[in-house]
């Protein structure tokens, strides 16, 4: 939704004053738009680019050396007017005439096609290329027709990097269209963008569906499919891109995953991934891709990879510097460090002590146990979440699994080489640690690795030395997270399940009859967190709202207690 | 929503594959997170920055000259573990030393603790500066308590400029602690976000609501307010700021204005007028602000303003160069060619040809012709942008709005310095076209031209003259829009209206009848045009969707028509 504004109908120009507000070491406004604050060279060739705005960085982030020399811009999704371009184009040009780019649509075309007719009489040479690339518009016997979307900054960039080469207007503009030429997008759209002072979006996509090939003003995808993974997604966007690959490309492409608003970075990256393998697996290389937003439609959830199949001049230009408020690509800065594969790798593996039979056999019992918090934790993850999200992240369950499933992957590698029961359980308290991360992570890691202090790697581990460890646990968690009782946190349930272990075992009765009774208390301590406010590790205000919900840490802490519990009560060994 | 993963546990390690994938000039991967490609002079402090994802471009983002040498990648939200942090710090460092720089969070805190006493055991000296900028987070006597939020930023940066600036261990920290000393943050949310693999976000803003105080993980703001429109907004952020503005500190300021992720950049430029604006006022120079994404949170719909009080090292650090993925901030280039004045300037205002009793006569009706359709597009918008939704962007009732506001205005001026019926017209063409843009602003725009050429400054305006002004309005229209009838375009029904009004005419009706009954026709035509698919203009497959509704701008223009008649007919002069 687009909620920042004053008049609704003065948003572009409203927004267009807060842009060069920001940015005057690289544009000033001039009637119809934006030119660089340096201008371009006397006789250079001079980029204009445009459209409606609610693209940005298109069109007005791209002026600047290596890229436009000046932008045009429309109202929202609305083509500026002739006399816009007429305007732009006369305060960015000095003397080298004016390449006009910008993506194929009806108003602009007819807007920039009035300007250009008007320069041309003044003797200001003009020439325009229309970005065609969206595969999805048109079909390939009508290329022409297509619309222009994220293509239009291949275009722009390649034709800015020629003109900055100092070519004449014919070779801008022969640059250009062989950068149009060459350039393929497609995209997919997951939910439409919102019209400032408009209350619903200009379309929806309808429930885990996506919708392919998207338009970049708020119109719908051309078909709905249901919701796919992102490798899934990227073999469609790559596969519907190399069905078009031209008669004699050759193996270097240049590319985009551009969001289109709403869609982040950590998404687009994660999909570069895929869409890097798959493009790899092809037998293409990529060159300098750009992943995150250039061509936008407000804050539409939605991306498009562009594909531009390089030559070596396309190559050039497409990696050549550029400096603008939004694109900044530095010269090139010579060869990287090759990577130290020894600083690089994984810490070794420790050698293991070597345990005796009793410590083996406790180490089993630990395994077990470990197993029982895995399901505990699984089995209560998203409860845990819940709870979590009244004042945090919500993440708590999620956080507690990952750390229990390392936790029991290490636990099992070094049980599997006869490790101890210290051995054991220290492998379970680092991978956790490691793996989950987090306040929680590291508390818990750190506890059971002084737990794991206790046990020992030789000789029986009988209640006493479970007890101190339990005690070491408590003491270290303390330490490091620096709460006390009464702090709403995993503190809360711990102490009394460690008071009333220690009090249980030296009062003679067996660790699984101590066990489920500090368990219990434990629980009730867990549920008394509810009437709590905590003191660490909150926004103050945050805090308040916590109040009549239990603690997730001590609330998990509990649920690990009671897990342990019913290990012991069905072994009669212990 | 966050929908692009393959498995959302695995949602942080899989897009930092793709980060650095992309950016391979920029940094490697290492255990735990990246490291610069390049790495940092042998004795140079290495700033090393961290915390969980989400918040791209924080933390991996931000590696690089400049900046940092190195950033830990935890899960999302959620700390990395102290092996992460001390795997990072090792590979990053070149003998002169680690920084550790991150948001004051208590999962941060006890897992680089840890990981600092691991190097400190291995002699690598290491020191940390905690970011404690979000002043909604804690009151102003417990400054160590509040958070870290956008302010991340400031501090990684200066850090980062001092270490390239050759300041040993000592002098980085000094020079981070004093940036962080001077920054300060408040942030306003208007949604949340949602975790990779949740169907719901972390929380929802009541509608028509904004929460003040935002955290960057998911958490709700600390109160809620009625929305407010941007300068509003402007102004609780800059005097909330204001109200903490150090004792002593100078009249200047470093910036950032902030988007969590899906409040985008034209809002944020848009709201940044008002911010320099109050700025402004309170006497005080914005150096260098930075306005976009730099601390998000997923693809939360926030801003937030940090201000950071400049002395002379903190405004070096706060200018100087850097290099990264995401933020890129090239040498100072030189001052910027002051703006010539002339070049920049509206037109010049044309001389008005004289014109006679009878054609001011005539443009007093013009005049009233404009107010109808003024009327009627106004009272109809709601229901064109519906009808334009259909398979295009909903904003046709808007665009006209704009254009015929702009044609009443222009029409007005030359009207009130007694302008004759052509001139009025043309007045009102020309400002429909440059203040709409678009499509159907430069046709509408263009075709009123064409038919004020028809009705002269002298003389009457007989009734022949005015349907031979529609004829060349329907001949440059049809020129410029190269659409035909059939189409599905405005072009529809003009050309009934044209037609019926010469036939009318010569056949010896008044204006006024011949008019009511081209009107009419043009109605009945608009409305038949739901049972075409466009040819022009429109991407094939959406096409398909507009059959069933008709043409927005065919409606509109027998909208106009209609209240045309309607002038007409309580005008019996006619």
């Amino acid at each position: 939704m687009t909620r920042l504004f004053t008049d609704p109908d003065r948003f572009s120009e409203d927004s267009l004053r807060g842009f060069v507000a920001a940015n005057p070491e690289y544009v000033r406004a001039v009637p119809g738009g934006v030119v660089r604050a340096r201008p371009v060279r006397e006789g250079q060739v001079a980029v204009v680019v445009g459209g409606g705005s609610g693209h940005y960085p298109a069109f007005s982030g791209l002026v600047g050396p290596g890229l436009a020399a000046g932008a045009v811009v429309g109202n929202i999704f609305t083509s500026p007017s002739a006399r816009q371009a007429e305007s732009v184009a006369r305060a960015a040009q000095r003397g080298g005439g004016v390449l006009f780019s910008f993506g194929n649509y009806a108003g602009d075309r007819i807007n920039f096609g009035m300007a250009s007719e008007r320069l041309h009489d003044a003797g200001i040479p003009t020439r325009t290329v229309l970005v065609t690339d969206d595969v999805a518009s048109a079909p390939p016997e009508a290329r022409a027709d297509r619309r222009g979307i994220a293509g239009d900054f291949v275009v722009f960039k390649v034709a800015g990097a020629a003109a900055e080469e100092g070519l004449d207007l014919d070779g801008v503009e022969r640059a250009a269209r062989r950068a149009n030429d060459a350039t393929f997008s497609f995209g997919i759209a997951f939910a439409g963008c919102t019209m400032p002072g408009a209350d619903q979006p200009l379309f929806t996509v309808p429930e885990r569906t996506m919708a392919l090939g998207l338009g970049i003003h708020g119109e719908p995808g051309i078909s709905d499919h249901p919701m796919a993974d992102a490798a899934e997604i990227a073999t469609i966007l790559v596969d519907r891109l190399l069905a078009e690959r031209p008669a004699g490309a050759g193996g270097r492409v240049g590319a985009i995953l551009n969001g289109l608003g709403a869609t982040k970075y950590e998404e687009l990256f994660l999909l570069w991934a895929h869409v890097a393998d798959r493009l790899d697996s092809a037998g293409l290389t990529v060159v300098r891709p750009e992943v995150g937003e250039l061509v936008t439609s407000l804050d539409m959830a939605a991306c498009s990879l562009t594909l531009v199949w390089l030559d070596e001049d396309l190559e050039r230009w497409w990696t050549a510097a550029a400096d603008t408020p939004a694109f900044r690509r530095p010269r090139h800065t010579g060869p990287v460090e090759p990577v130290d594969a020894d600083e690089a790798g994984e810490a070794d593996q420790a050698d293991l002590p070597v345990a005796d039979a009793d410590s083996r056999a406790a180490a089993d019992q630990v395994l077990t146990v470990l197993r029982a918090l895995h399901d505990t934790l699984h089995e209560h993850a998203e409860e845990l979440g819940r709870i979590d999200a009244v004042a945090g992240d919500g993440d708590h369950g999620r956080g507690m699994c990952k750390g229990v499933d390392a936790a029991v992957r290490a636990a099992e590698r070094v049980h599997a080489r006869s490790g101890g029961a210290a051995s054991v359980l220290t492998a379970a308290g680092d991978g956790w640690a490691d793996e989950a991360g987090g306040t929680s992570g590291v508390l818990w890691g750190a506890g059971l690795r002084a737990w794991a202090g206790e046990l020992g790697d030789h000789g029986r581990v009988d209640r006493h030395r479970v007890v101190a460890g339990a005690r070491a646990a408590l003491t270290t968690i303390t330490r490091l997270g620096k709460a006390e009782v009464g702090d709403k946190t995993l503190v809360d349930a711990l102490t009394p399940l460690v008071e009333h272990l220690e009090s249980g075992v030296a009062a003679g009765r067996s660790l699984a009859e101590a066990w489920q009774d500090a368990a219990e208390q434990a629980a009730a301590a867990a549920r008394a967190t509810a009437q709590l406010r905590p003191r660490v590790g909150r926004a103050r205000p945050l805090a308040e709202r916590s109040v009549g919900t239990p603690d997730a840490g001590a609330t998990s802490l509990a649920l690990c207690a009671a897990a342990v519990a019913r290990v012991l009560a069905t072994n009669t060994n212990q």
